[in-house]
């Protein structure tokens, strides 16, 4: 599909999975890392790789004499080299050589956000102990001492907990210059994708929650099980930033969410990233196909999701035994729609990355309970329960409205279905209406159910800012018998429809969200399916039952 | 996470996917095809593959001696040999060389699956050209004259449309023993991979649809756009035949429906096959990656479908140059959803198979939208409109309820929803209704517009059959002003909801279930809100005319 040549410095699972893509698009590709056998030269078997390190000039030069594009699995190479070659202008080098400079310095790094208006944590230079103690008196303790260079994996961070480990802080991290940073508590880490092409456009994957273990990326939920505005404002940061640099590629975007919502970019990779293998099962294009399209300036592909949810799970080496690796995996066989990705790696080692599995489903609740078994053979100590987004909203006008709309609540609750439940008066709080109806579907609601009494204008009016099936509930008032809410709120007229229930029937409202949902998730489906048989099976109990006792003792 | 090696007879694109599965789980393959080259070789280079040719003894052998498990990506091998290494008893083989040898000759498969009850058409064996007389006396002109042996991809296969033909066929298809088929008008043609473990386990993938081009796969749409009732007859038909062999693999399963609805077996590869290579992007786990688990003696993947929709194209050489194969495939690369399989053949020759792409999408209608602009690359001539599923079912009482419900109609015709419209009564063909309900989801209906008048107990009725959600219409009758209908169809008792509309609005119902839809399928949910922002529009037209006019002159 395209006659250059690429080059790719590094040979792991990123640059494996690379190379995945590539030999899908007849794209030729040679490799140059240091192991005869490295995971990304194992499978590509019609070129001659090189054997070196991945910052050694000589041999990124030898690569460099090779093919046409040179790109990074990984940042810590020798850039100068890379910046030489791009500045010859035979060979490209994407990202750019200087970009690559800018992200390695995770301090130039920060300097270059700050500088760009992009929202990070306060930080200092530390050149030498009383920079600390400067940074420990402006900061506060605990704040975090960290490497400038070469750090990866919590690799070279320290959390500066009082003056006391100043000392043993700054010996740990001596091999690098270090700087200070202030303390983040975040609620939640959030990683985003964007993919970049050399002319500056840029594509954003979806925005995911990561959960670190022992500063190790452990699992991604995709897609974040957060608020709408929150995955706005995140996808908008990580594009930003991504803006700011030059050259093709992928990036990956890690950011904290504050406690006030507030959302700091914490770092940058300039490569395929952990926090996107989920994009190979659950996207449209995997992060690595977008790679190899943004460095050889092909169309980028869709970035969407095409399941509605997905996890993924790392599979680390515990020891040197290949065995223990193997036991997550093998709960994955059994586990349905489960990908295993074992990266080809002879030896294992504790913290080693060995694989990962993703976990794709037709609703979160159901990747949820998929992961369970896997997660159980990694970590059998831990629960892991994840706050999934509600997929249906309740609304009443009052709180006087509750003991009629909480029976439908219960209803949600016992199908395990993810729902919120709030007062949104249409008119005493008009405006907290508009702004619910109108961020209900951006916020991955897929029903609503609005009750009203009286003039019961609520669920007309909300139906009327959203594109989402509203269910209404008439709630029956002292007067009319609820009629007046029926009416109310089944005769809308023509162009906006409410999905109108019986009187006080909230039970059959939270029914029929079940079934909107099940018409696209099977396994709600079935248990609609299911419920319907329990009903059943009631009814004929008490068949029975009249049968054996007779009419006049029932 | 397997010790055993595997060795693969044939090196093609289905050993090149084979593969790329069975590197995702560190398994260890080996090749054996004549070219050094061969697709499958290309992206193994751990191992040091065989240069031969998979039906050559002494090769086979060889392979056998390096491995634990025999497999085959081609069915036209040495089965005898296959059978001798089998008895052998130290490497197995999948799937079992008998199966393979029944498989390989046409005339012993049609016998095998006859005397095991599958169905298939008519058939006699034509050892010589007065037994091919005779056949075109018993079944009619035309009919089929097919090689036993050797036959792939419609070679092998003259329709005999006259006497005069007979000699012209004779001589075209001299090199193979012959049978007689009688000729199947069919109307569609479907497939279905089952795999199989050694102990008698299988597992269908869902039933596609194939569309063949000069007798090659051409076109390959998943799930089959048929009724469920077609798709449950040919899914047992598939598993059964299968079920009727030894050993262990992925099989793909060819059928015929007749206009009847009857489905005959057409024929059986032992191997992954074209009509499944949609199920690298759409399924749970691949065809290949099920192969390689089911040889193993490994748990098998889910099979399901894990996109709504997926649609396969083939990407064959038309002539010598590569150019012109990627013309489609640079279209797929603008297509969202699309992904590009190029299968690493150095040289492209007139029908040669260079690669495939899949489409996913939420739903069949995107994906046909999308399959566009990527068929008119390969065929600018040929429209190819398809037939879909309807996903919304509207019925009614009544042909005098038509008038008001065939409104709604045209609301979901203007959107591009597939829909059906029928007449089923409550009262009148109560048992059409049990059926219509009961059926409805498995059909693929996604929700269901009822309307009724009067007593109205349609939409109830058909609710409280079937899982899926129902919209019900009250239609005013002469008495009453339709509010008895209105109260039949809302006041429905716990348990079974109908989301009600305003009276005779069935503009509404086709509304509501727009956004039913719209809640799992984002572009008919853009579509709502673009058709709400249009009717705001139309108001603030009608605003500005009357403040033009006056209010006097409107």
């Amino acid at each position: 599909m395209n006659n250059q040549k690429v080059g790719i410095l590094g040979g792991g699972q990123l640059g494996r999975m690379m190379v995945e893509a590539a030999s899908r698009l007849n794209l030729e590709v040679i490799i140059l890392d240091a192991p005869e056998n490295a995971p990304a030269k194992q499978i590509e078997a019609t070129q001659s790789h090189i054997s070196g390190a991945f910052n050694d000039a000589a041999k990124i030069r030898e690569l460099a004499g090779k093919v046409d594009v040179l790109t990074v699995e990984i940042e810590h190479v020798d850039a100068q080299v890379l910046a030489d070659i791009e500045n010859e202008g035979k060979v490209k080098v994407h990202p750019s050589a200087s970009t690559v400079k800018v992200i390695q310095d995770k301090f130039v790094q920060k300097n270059h956000l700050r500088a760009n208006g992009i929202p990070v944590a306060a930080y200092v230079e530390t050149p030498n102990s009383n920079a600390v103690l400067e940074a420990g008196k402006q900061f506060g303790y605990p704040f975090m001492l960290k490497s400038k260079t070469l750090a990866y994996d919590g690799r070279g961070n320290y959390v500066v907990k009082s003056e006391a480990d100043i000392k043993c802080a700054m010996e740990t991290l001596s091999k690098t210059p270090l700087y200070a940073e202030k303390w983040a508590p975040f609620t939640k880490e959030l990683a985003v994708m964007v993919v970049r092409r050399a002319n500056g456009e840029v594509r954003s994957y979806p925005v995911v929650e990561t959960i670190h273990k022992n500063s190790v990326c452990h699992l991604v939920i995709a897609p974040a099980q957060v608020s709408g505005e929150v995955l706005k404002k995140a996808q908008v940061i990580a594009e930003n930033a991504i803006k700011t640099f030059t050259g093709a590629g992928i990036f990956g975007v890690e950011m904290f969410v504050m406690k006030d919502g507030e959302i700091l970019l914490n770092e940058i990779a300039p490569r395929p990233h952990n926090s996107g293998h989920y994009t190979i099962e659950a996207c449209d294009t995997s992060q690595y196909e977008n790679h190899m399209r943004a460095i050889l300036d092909m169309p980028l592909g869709s970035t969407a999701m095409k399941v509605p949810a997905s996890i993924m799970v790392n599979i680390l080496g515990t020891s040197d035994s290949m065995e223990l690796c193997y036991r997550p995996c093998k709960e994955a066989l059994l586990t349905d729609g489960a990908t295993i990705h074992l990266y080809g790696k002879k030896e294992c080692r504790a913290g080693r990355k060995m694989g990962h599995i993703t976990i794709v489903g037709e609703s979160m609740m159901q990747v949820q309970k998929r992961l369970k078994p896997i997660l159980h053979a990694i970590e059998p100590e831990i629960e892991r329960p994840l706050t999934l987004r509600p997929l249906v909203g309740i609304i009443m006008g009052s709180d006087s409205d509750l003991p009629v709309m909480k029976v439908g609540a219960q209803i949600l609750k016992n199908f395990g279905i993810p729902f919120e439940l709030s007062i949104v008066s249409a008119h005493r709080t008009p405006m907290r209406m508009v702004e619910y109806a109108q961020s209900a579907a951006d916020r991955g609601l897929m029903a609503i159910i609005a009750g009203a009494g009286g003039a019961a204008h609520l669920p007309g009016m909300v139906a009327a800012m959203t594109p989402l099936p509203v269910i209404g509930v008439p709630v029956k008032g002292t007067h009319l018998d609820g009629v007046d809410s029926l009416h109310s709120i089944v005769q809308m007229p023509r162009g906006i429809p409410v999905a109108t229930v019986a009187i006080n029937n909230s039970t059959n409202a939270a029914l029929l969200a079940i079934r909107i949902l099940g018409a696209s998730i099977p396994s709600v489906q079935k248990q609609m399916s299911e419920y319907m048989k329990q009903m059943e099976g009631e009814v004929l109990q008490k068949v029975d039952k009249l049968d054996n006792v007779g009419w006049e003792n029932y």
